[in-house]
């Protein structure tokens, strides 16, 4: 089936969860009304549709291929991206200074979105150079800027995040790449970057690097990692490129999924680099484009359940299959509750998720807006739960598709085990869903819980407008009330909680927790204020079904390493 | 790392869980001891080991392939093949009398274990043949039997059976394989079924299909359906093969996993069969093969949780990454919470999963060995739970295995992205885990659930025991006996909801609670017998962490289809 790109239910949880009007009091987007983000939607819907889902399952079957250091890339590649940039959309949310839409992170996450639907592989480069456009506005020098965000907001450069090595993953302080200085403000830097999503490609006419290297002298740990830009080649200025750079990919990774995204072992090999930023302070300039990147690894997750759902539904509707209990008999799989009750949660895992995506970037807009620290708290709290809620979502979603396919989901021409494949990295990369959780148990709540209270007194409020709205079941929004209180514990538990330990232990469980009432709160919210019925049964679906498993996960989430260290492995 | 075979891990559970010394009160086993099991269980572990693991990892990246209607398989599979057949394992339990080895299943599933565990998709080829033996040897006339039976026990010939069609899968009732009357007393046999594993390979010389198809004049549905027994080459006799019969492979499947085993389009163009039974009750014949089959599809999925736990404690045991909270930060990844979370939760799902498996096997020894109706009951309910949660395990602990292995398990030469694509196909095959949850509460618990209470008595005892000995945390006992009153208050909603589909919409919760509950007593059972600390504690984690989610599965499972027909797709 064709992707059917989910305009109006997007431009719906703008308004209805987001308040993507309140973007109109500032001045920079006094005149973005919804009319001009569905044309904004619209057009990269056409183009994904059109251009880039094509190309999405032919990549799965021809993957890049290197070959001394050059690797070309799946077939079609190099128009569907000349598609992407040719639509200015790599600069999406980039400064128009420098060529950039200046879109609100919200429109850009859509954005995102869409192009993921329609192939997450591809769709992975043009992320991968946003991230660095961030970062460069942010920290680099303007000669840089001036020099290097134009070809990247247009597409003609792309930009890659250089921070793994063999030996330091998780813990990116254990690092060993070394930038020497040069005599003329430059660096040498030597070392082996491993995992680099599009580190080498033949997309475009320079890839340029952000690299994590250690100066000499520097402490070890992260405290003495400092941030460089390594061009493939060396700009002579901005119209023509000089010599190519010391760096090259080495070999490229055979992978389960996402194959169309060539994942490059990178070797630098005393490479000309630009310090970005302060000396020793690469961490924090890399953690504004990771925060970012972990937003867009959400997405990721959002985006192929949005597929898996798509393509899961439509086969149902169609799959005539056993004697339907309504419909006389007659009926297709549609008709079968196992079956529906599948698809329902592939549903609402999808809304949530994109909810959760959604909200994350407006307070982050709203934030770099008015300064608010109250609004960078809260996109602060909400980015892991984005990115590990977003990517647990998307796997699961896509292996309910797969499911719901039945012996034809394990046959690859369907093209729901693609989804299942590609999908299942989005847990791993930019932190995995652990580190996420740590995240969150231990920075997120460092405010004394203040971000986390101001979201739960969100809940409350919605609990009491829903106890008052007729068209609720008491029930359900009962079952709101149970597990928001449960949810309230497991945070009371964890603020008390002073050894850090413990709080790991139970900080998977507690995301999950937080997740699901989180969850809870956007179906009811978008339910409770377009007292649409198919949104008020999905609501109802949701917190009868799956948000009873708030008490699970918060029972664990508050029981520390009491049994976790014991048993012997 | 080398696989390894956790003998004694299923010794101590045939002794503690399974009660396998009662086997001896029973002539036919009167000599069967654990020191011959021990050396059943060393002999195939040695070859699969040595033999069978080796051509694992090649046969996914070399799968079969066909040509004309010939199929040639992995490199390898022919001597892997030979290894088991000459082993003698093919007619593990078949009846000595045909030569096979006569062992009771319990023993057979921890075979099959072994050898799924060392190559899944080779393992599947004997799995299909037992199930056949295991049909004839109830169904088939004696010429048939003693033509077929020694050359199926020994593996020179093997078995498979023929379902599915286009437009027949879950509801087999609708197939359209036609078998019309020779005069002879033999069939021809047209039609066209698909996803035939092992349906054409080039393994042994003569290849048996058991294929339903409909006799003229038979009524539409299931009560229509007979069972022919069809060989690619027709035997003269039982030392020389005749003709060729016209049965051939069209195509194979690209699938997402299993790439070893061939599944097979087969097309039956008036080919020559054999009835098996009487006409017209061809499903019940196939259920015979089936319940043993479902049993042995849930032991796959245990089969590949073992592998990837190994894996991935392996992995943990070296992989040196951030510094690690105890051990004065010099440990491992092993020493991170959040790792032990999951490797714990690991080791748990699929010690349970293999208890499910063995009881379910060793009931069903009971059954046919005293002829009690109890444990006729008792195996015909644990089946539908040691398919379906067997391979939800299976599912799930692959999938906590690559996280464990951070990005290294999403590349392919880790093993185990292999384990998790190989084992998803479990869900689905010998009826999807939704018509297995669909058949416990529905067929197994038609008997007023007396099946189910029974064992919920053997819950309640444990409980009992388990407040009275000191080395249980009261607490985790406590966690035991809520979830078995939510499961008791599931179960009794269960028995008095006539409405079928009322129950239907509940179902996987309710397999799922049952499962949890019932992976429960497991663990006590055997921390109790064994009072091992490491037993102890690994049911402590159980209990506190993974069975609350009795909670929301028993909650899901009473709720009924209110929500689930009210959304549209």
């Amino acid at each position: 089936m064709d992707y059917v790109v989910p305009i109006d239910e997007m431009l719906f949880l703008m308004e209805n969860i987001c308040d993507v009007k309140a973007l109109n009091k500032y001045s920079k987007y006094s005149h973005l009304d919804i009319d001009t983000i569905r044309s904004i939607l619209t057009a990269i819907g056409k183009l994904s549709v059109q251009k880039i889902e094509p190309v999405n399952r032919v990549s799965d079957l021809s993957p890049p291929k290197i070959k001394n250091g050059d690797v070309v890339c799946s077939p079609g590649f190099v128009e569907a991206y000349r598609a992407i940039a040719g639509g200015g959309w790599v600069g999406a949310s980039a400064s128009s200074e420098f060529g950039g839409m200046d879109l609100p992170m919200v429109v850009t996450s859509c954005v995102n979105e869409i192009l993921g639907s329609a192939c997450l592989s591809l769709s992975l480069n043009p992320l991968m150079t946003q991230g660095q456009i961030e970062a460069l506005e942010a920290y680099a020098s303007s000669e840089i800027k001036s020099l290097y965000l134009p070809k990247l907001t247009s597409g003609k450069w792309s930009g890659t995040m250089n921070l793994t090595e063999e030996c330091a993953g998780s813990d990116v302080g254990a690092l060993r790449t070394q930038a020497v200085p040069n005599d003329d403000g430059t660096f040498e830097i030597s070392g082996q970057k491993i995992y680099i999503s599009w580190g080498e490609h033949d997309l475009t006419e320079n890839i340029c690097h952000l690299v994590l290297a250690r100066l000499p002298q520097s402490i070890s740990g992260t405290g003495g990692i400092s941030l460089f830009l390594v061009p493939k080649f060396i700009p002579n200025g901005s119209e023509s490129l000089g010599k190519r750079n010391n760096v090259s990919a080495v070999s490229l990774e055979n992978k389960m999924g996402l194959h169309g995204s060539p994942t490059a072992v990178m070797e630098y090999n005393k490479a000309k680099g630009w310090l970005i930023g302060e000396p020793n302070a690469g961490m924090s300039a890399m953690f504004t484009m990771m925060n970012n990147a972990r937003l867009g690894v959400g997405v990721q997750g959002v985006s192929q359940a949005e597929r898996a759902f798509q393509k899961a539904a439509e086969f149902a509707r169609f799959r005539k299959q056993g004697k339907s209990i309504i419909n006389n008999g007659f009926g297709t799989i549609l008709d079968h509750a196992d079956v529906r009750r599948n698809l329902l949660t592939m549903k609402a895992l999808t809304s949530v998720s994109r909810c959760i995506c959604l909200d994350t970037a407006i307070s982050s807009d709203f934030a770099k807006l008015s300064g608010s620290k109250e609004y960078y708290a809260k996109a602060a709290f909400l980015t892991p739960i984005a990115k590990a809620f977003g990517t647990d979502s998307g796997c699961y979603v896509t292996d309910l598709g797969i499911q719901v396919h039945g012996g034809l989901g394990f046959i690859e021409s369907s093209g729901a085990s693609q989804l299942y494949r590609d999908v299942r990295i989005t847990r791993i990369y930019e932190g995995t869903n652990g580190i996420q959780a740590m995240d969150l148990v231990n920075r997120k709540l460092a405010d004394n819980g203040n971000a986390a209270f101001k979201i739960m007194k969100d809940f409350e409020r919605i609990e009491q407008n829903c106890l008052g709205a007729a068209f609720f079941e008491k029930d359900a929004i009962q079952e709101f009330r149970t597990a928001r209180l449960d949810l309230l514990n497991a945070l009371n538990w964890m603020l008390k909680t002073k050894d850090v330990n413990e709080r790991y232990a139970g900080a998977a469980s507690f995301l999950k927790a937080f997740s699901l009432v989180l969850g809870g709160y956007y179906l009811l919210l978008a339910a409770e204020t377009s007292q649409d019925l198919e949104r008020i049964e999905l609501a109802h679906f949701y917190l009868y079904h799956l948000l009873p498993g708030v008490y699970a996960a918060t029972k664990s989430a508050c029981r520390g390493s009491q049994s976790i260290y014991k048993v012997k492995f």
